[in-house]
């Protein structure tokens, strides 16, 4: 089963691919979608539908995982990043590909162990569950890979819960 | 001109249309697109954009006029308004007509002459501007035109501030 994993954001999107066969996870393509601050939120909106068709046209994957989201302090870019996370949605959506969310804390659990792992101790288990040498860069390629392995792990698991968004 | 008032919600959007000429307005086609709650947030959005598509087509406004967010109390549901929001921009976007946004106060402020009006003021001067014989109803609709005629009121005007979002 191959996954892309979606970490959500106008500025910058992650994503991230792994693939998990007989219990062993395997890293695919990873990496980033920006868009630049000085154009309209229109615009920036279409670059990350129109990137997100693509990869999921050229990746193929069975399912998607993204991020839910959750805003303590900064709610303008809670609602910002909400935009982005639609189009997204829509664009898994219109591909026909299941998507599936998890909460910041679900991921945590799942990769490090740990609800309140911080970002290091997630990264640091990504790196060594997909059997790299680094650190996945940027933060939100190695943020989509724990999401993609989040999902790999739920829906390889007894427990899943088949609750397609 | 005319101008497609958009009020973003996830289970209604509000639209209705306003066409400004010589000063004077006329009521255009308004109502609600509405989406169930039973159904997968994804599914939702693709209703959102889709019937967004066949509005904007068929209506042919020059221009969409559509709220900006603003939450206070209920952060959860500004994100899912959010994403409808997003959606409801990337369709606008897609069908090459601009879109400029107002707040909620700045729309009070040009149709009710107060930005602190409540929803009964602006109700009773939409219907007064374009001579209707009733308050529009639903009220998601009767927000939308009134979001409309604020772009109208500012788009002829020598004050607008020609920023599309």
């Amino acid at each position: 089963m191959r996954v892309l994993g979606l970490d959500p954001g106008l500025a910058t999107v992650g994503f991230g691919v792994v693939t998990v066969s007989h219990g062993k996870f395997e890293p695919g393509q990873y990496g980033v979608v920006t868009t630049p601050a000085n154009v309209p939120l229109s615009r920036r909106l279409d670059t990350i539908y129109s990137d997100a068709e693509t990869l999921l046209s050229q990746l193929k994957p069975d399912a998607v995982a993204i991020e839910e989201l959750f805003f303590g302090a900064n709610i303008t870019t809670g609602l910002t990043v909400a935009h982005a996370r639609g189009v997204l949605l829509l664009a898994t959506f219109r591909s026909g590909i299941p998507a599936y969310e998890y909460t910041p804390s679900q991921v945590k659990q799942s990769v490090a162990g740990y609800g309140k792992a911080d970002k290091r101790q997630v990264q640091a288990m990504v790196t060594r569950l997909l059997g790299l040498d680094a650190i996945p860069r940027p933060d939100d390629a190695a943020d989509a890979l724990a999401i993609a392995l989040c999902h790999c792990r739920a829906a390889t698991s007894l427990m899943f819960n088949d609750s397609s968004i």
